[in-house]
C-alpha cells in the first residue's frame, strides 16, 4: 500500500484507527528565569501592571478556548482560567514585585508558593500542581512575547506529537483538528492512552527516541492498531485508508448492544465510572451496567472520612443512573498512587507494593465496614432486575477473600474480589469458593506479573496487557471460574481494546468493563467474529513469545 | 506437653529450633535532647571534657566487647569504636560546645553533620548512618547516666525480644547467652531472619502487637519451626525439648555432604556469597560450590565503575575459593534497594518495580558487556571440573533471555536467568529454550507474586516463601525445566529452610543455594526423608490455602 520509499517508525498502538495528516509538535515549555536584576522602586508598579496584563491575557485565552469545547474539558479550562485570576496568587506575585523582582521571577515565585501549599494539602489538590505550572509557563511566555507553550493552535487536520501529554494538555486538545496522538513515552495504561481511548483518537505511545526523526509539517500515516507512523506514503492510497477507517468508525457509531459474537455468544459490556455524572453518560450509551465503580473520589476530595449517610448519598447517584441493572462497586482502593491522609501510610519505599486496597482494612476494619454499610444503605430499594455487586481491591489470599466476603454477606451484599495480584489468579481455586464473582484488573495484574511500574515510561515495553504471561493468568482464572461457576469479568484497559476483547472472550471472560466511549468499538468487533475465532485468537496470543508478537498474530487472524 | 495453663503467642517461625530461657528486651533508644540552655563560656572546656569522657567510655566498651566475639562481628564493633574515636566527629562536637551548646546537643549536632555527609556519599557509606546513630545514642545515654541503649548485657541464657533488630544490634549479639530471637516486625527475608539463619539461632518474626504481652524476665519456650512463644510451660518438659533440639543440632553439625535423600536422590547444596572471604568460609563447610555470587559489592563500594581488570581480579577471589567446582555468578543487580549513582535512575516511585537488574542494560549495554568480559577473563584457566555459570537478574521476557544469552555465548559463558519476575516463571516454556539453566530467586518472586514489598513489616504475613502461589510458580518452572532439560535451582531464603527444602526437592528443584551456615541443617533434613515423602510434602503445600497452612501440613508430615 505505501510507496516504495516510505519509511516507518513503530510504537505501541493503543487505540485503533487510521489517520493521515501533517505532524505538529507540542511546543516546549519555556525556560525558567534566572535570579533577575532588581527592579528599581519607581518601576515596580509598572512591572506589576506588566504581570497583570500578561495574566489577564492568558486567562482570557483560556476562557475563550473553553467556549469551543464541551463537558469536562470546558470545566478544566474554566478552572484553569480561574486560577490565573486567583487573588491569592496575584497577591503573592505583587509581593514579589514589590520586593524588587521582575515580573517573570515574581510569576515563578508566586507559583512555587502555591505548588508547595497544594502539595502539602495532598490528594486532589496535589494533582492540580500540573495546572499551576502550566499557567506559570503560559504567563512566562506571554511576558517574553514568545508563543504560548503546550498545544499549538491548528488550522487543518493534524497528528499531535509529544514526549508525553499532561492532563492539562489533553483537556485543551482541539478535537476538531487533532486526528491522532503519538508520544515518545507512555504505555497502554498511561494518561495519554486513556484519554485517546475516551476521545476515540488513533493513538500510538512508547515510540522512543525514533520519534525525533519525524519533522513538524511532514504528512504521516498513522495506524493505531499496528502502532506504525509512516512517512512518504502515496497520498491517494493513504486517503483511501482513512476513508475505510471512517466507514469503520461509522459502523462502530451505529453499533447497538447488547454485545454478542456473530454466532450469538453473549459478552456483557459494562462501564468504568468514578462518579454519578460519568454513570449518567454511560447510561446514555451502550453499557449494560457498571462493571467498575471506583469509590476513591468521595474519599480523596474530603479532608476527613465522609459519614455513612454522606457516602450512601454519593453512591446512590451512580446506582440511580442504572436503576434496573448490574452495578459492580469497588471498595476504597487508597494507597499507592492514591494516598489519603487519614487512611494510608505516610511513607513507603514502594507504595505500589505497600499497604493499599483491602490491606488498609487489616489495621482499620471500621473504615471498610462503614463503607459496606453505606453501600448496603445506597443499594436499598433499587429497581427490579438491579443487582449490586461489591468487590475488594488487592485481594492476595483465600483468607482475605473469606474475610471480605463475610463482611459483605453480613450486610446482604454480593461479594467479589479484584484479581490483580498474581497470587490471587494462581490461587483462584482457593479464593473462588468464598466469592460470588471476580473481576480481573489487568492494569495492576500486568504491573505485578511483569514486576514493572505501570507508570514508568522506561518500562512501557513490559507493562502491556498483551503480555502472554498476563493472558495465561487470565486463562487460569477463567478455567477455575468455569469449574466453580464463578463469573469472571475484566475491568482494566485491556477490555477497551477491541482485538484484545476477542482474545478475552476466547479465554472465557463473561463481561468486559471499560470507559463507556470504548464499548461500541468493542461491541462492533465482537459482532464481526465467531466464538471459535475468539478461541483461536486466545490460543495464538497465549502461545506467542511476547506482547508484540501476540498483538501481531491476533491482528493477522482477525484482519487477515 | 505444655501445662494446662500455658499461654501461647504466635509469629512466623523463620529458623527452626527449641529454646527455653527468660525474655530480655532490647533497651529503648534515648530521647534526643531539646534545644538546650547555653553553657556559659567559662564552663565550656569542662563541658567538652564531659563529652570526651563519655565518648571514650563508649569506645572502650565497644572495643572490650569486640574481644569477646569473632570474625565480622568483631570487625563491626572495632569499626564502630573507631567512629567514636574519630577526630572529625569530635572536632564537630567541640565546635558545637564552643558555641555554647551542652554536650548532649553537641553529640547530636556532630552526628547529624556526619549523617548528612554519609548520606550524600551514598552506597556503603549511607549504610553506616545506622552505626552513627547507634554511637550517638550510646554517648547520650552515658552523658545522662542512663543504661546503654540497644542490646542488654545478659548473664545467663536469654531469649532476645525486640521490635526489630538493626545491623548494629545483630553484630553485637552476645551469642554466648542469647539463645533465640523474637521480633514484633520483620518477615522471613528481613535482616533479623537472615542473621538468625547465619547464627543458627531459633527465630520468630512478625509476632505483631501481641509481643507486648510477654514481660521481661518471664521464662518462655520458643519453637522456631512452629513460630510459637509459650509462657507458663512445665519446666522439665521444656528442658527436655531443648535437649532433643540440641541433639538434633549435634546431628546437623555432624552432617557431611554431598546431600541426598534417604533413598539417594541427589540435591546439590550451594552457597550464596557476595565476596571472596565469604566464599572461603563456604569452601570450608559443606557447600559443593557457589549457587549465587552477588556482584553488587564491587560496584557499590566504588564511586565509579571498576575497570574490567579490576572486576576480574575481584571475581577471581571467589572463583579461587572453589577452584574445581561450579560457581554461579549473577550480573549486576543494581537499582531498587541497591542504587548505584553512576548506573541507576535517581528517583523512581516504586524502585522495586523500576529499572533494575538486567533492565539497566537496556540503556547501558556496555556496562553489562564489560562485566561479562571481566567474568570471562576471571574464569579463564579455572581448574578441571570447574564450571562458570552466568545469570541475569530480573529477566521478564523471552526476548530479554535471548539477548542476554547471546551476549554470554559470544564470550564462551554458560548463560542462565534468575526466575524472580512472575512472568518469567509463567513463560518458562518460551524462556528456557534460550538458556542453559535457571535459578529461582524466591525473595523477589514472592514479593512480586504477592504484590507485597519484602521489606514492609506490615506485609510480612504475605511475603512468606511458603505461599502456595509462589510454590505453584516454582512447580511450573520445574516442570518446564524437566521438559526442556534445563537445570532449575533455588537461591532465595527458601532454600535455607530445611522443611521447605524438602518441598522444593519434591517439586523437582535440582540445587539449593543459601548461606553456607544453613546448608548442614538442610542436608541433615534431606537425609532423613525419601523422595516420595518430599513429593507428598510438595503436594500438601501446593494444595494448602495459605502459607501458614502449608508450613503446618508439611511439619505434620515430616515430624509425624
Amino acid at each position: 500500500m505505501e510507496g516504495v520509499h516510505s519509511t516507518s517508525v513503530k510504537g505501541t498502538g493503543v487505540v485503533a484507527g487510521i489517520a493521515y495528516a501533517p505532524a505538529v509538535w507540542v511546543r516546549p515549555r519555556p525556560e525558567l528565569p534566572k535570579a533577575g536584576a532588581t527592579v528599581p522602586a519607581g518601576e515596580r508598579e509598572a512591572e506589576y501592571e506588566r504581570f497583570v496584563a500578561a495574566a489577564d491575557l492568558v486567562s482570557e485565552r483560556l476562557l475563550a478556548r473553553s467556549a469551543h469545547v464541551e463537558g469536562s474539558a470546558s470545566e478544566v479550562l474554566k478552572a484553569t482560567a480561574g486560577m490565573v485570576a486567583d487573588r491569592g496568587w496575584r497577591k503573592a506575585a505583587r509581593k514579589a514585585v514589590n520586593s524588587g523582582h521582575p515580573a517573570e521571577n515574581a510569576t515563578v515565585e508566586a507559583t512555587d508558593k502555591f505548588v508547595t501549599m497544594f502539595e502539602a494539602a495532598g490528594g486532589v489538590m496535589a494533582e492540580r500542581t500540573t495546572d499551576l505550572k502550566d499557567i506559570r509557563d503560559r504567563v512566562l511566555a506571554e511576558l517574553r512575547g514568545e508563543e504560548e507553550p503546550g498545544l499549538p493552535e491548528v488550522d487543518g487536520e493534524a497528528v499531535l506529537f509529544a514526549d508525553d501529554l499532561s492532563p492539562a494538555d489533553t483537556a485543551t486538545l482541539d478535537t476538531d483538528h487533532i486526528v491522532a496522538l503519538v508520544t515518545e513515552l507512555g504505555g497502554p495504561t498511561s494518561h495519554t492512552a486513556i484519554i485517546a481511548r475516551q476521545l476515540n483518537l488513533p493513538c500510538i505511545v512508547a515510540v522512543g527516541s525514533a520519534i525525533s526523526s519525524i519533522p513538524a509539517g511532514e504528512k504521516v500515516l498513522i495506524d493505531g492498531a499496528m502502532g506504525t507512523i509512516t512517512m512518504d506514503t502515496d497520498p491517494e492510497a493513504s486517503a483511501e485508508r482513512v476513508r475505510e477507517s471512517r466507514e469503520r468508525a461509522a459502523v462502530v457509531a451505529q453499533w447497538r448492544g447488547p454485545a454478542q459474537t456473530r454466532d450469538g455468544h453473549r459478552v456483557q459490556l459494562l462501564a468504568n465510572v468514578a462518579a454519578g455524572n460519568a454513570a449518567r453518560v454511560a447510561a446514555e450509551g451502550q453499557a449494560e451496567g457498571i462493571g467498575l465503580y471506583r469509590t476513591e473520589m468521595s474519599f480523596l476530595s474530603a479532608s476527613e472520612e465522609p459519614s455513612v449517610d454522606e457516602q450512601a448519598r454519593i453512591y446512590r447517584k451512580v446506582f440511580d443512573a442504572f436503576p434496573d441493572s448490574k452495578v459492580v462497586i469497588r471498595t476504597l482502593d487508597a494507597g499507592s498512587d492514591k494516598p489519603i491522609a487519614y487512611a494510608t501510610m505516610t511513607v513507603e519505599e514502594n507504595p505500589a507494593l505497600g499497604v493499599r486496597g483491602l490491606r488498609i482494612a487489616n489495621s482499620n476494619e471500621p473504615l471498610l465496614t462503614r463503607q459496606l454499610d453505606a453501600i448496603a444503605q445506597a443499594a436499598e430499594g433499587r429497581g427490579e432486575g438491579a443487582t449490586t455487586w461489591v468487590m475488594a481491591p488487592m485481594v492476595a489470599t483465600a483468607r482475605e477473600a473469606k474475610w471480605f466476603a463475610g463482611l459483605c454477606r453480613e450486610r446482604g451484599l454480593i461479594a467479589g474480589a479484584m484479581i490483580e495480584v498474581p497470587a490471587a489468579a494462581l490461587m483462584a481455586d482457593k479464593l473462588m469458593p468464598h466469592l460470588d464473582f471476580v473481576s480481573i484488573g489487568t492494569n495492576d495484574l500486568t504491573q505485578y506479573t511483569m514486576a514493572a511500574d505501570r507508570l514508568s515510561p522506561q518500562l512501557a515495553y513490559l507493562t502491556d496487557p498483551w503480555q502472554p504471561a498476563v493472558l495465561r493468568l487470565i486463562r487460569h482464572t477463567c478455567l477455575i471460574g468455569h469449574d466453580t461457576q464463578t463469573p469472571v469479568g475484566v475491568c482494566g484497559e485491556a477490555a477497551a481494546d477491541p482485538m484484545l476483547a476477542c482474545v478475552l472472550t476466547g479465554l472465557g471472560v463473561d463481561s468486559l468493563s471499560a470507559a463507556s466511549t470504548a464499548l461500541p468499538g468493542v461491541g462492533a468487533q465482537l459482532a464481526d467474529v465467531d466464538l471459535e475465532t475468539c478461541k483461536k485468537a486466545a490460543e495464538l496470543a497465549l502461545e506467542s513469545v511476547g506482547a508484540a508478537a501476540a498483538r501481531e498474530a491476533v491482528r493477522e487472524l482477525l484482519q487477515g
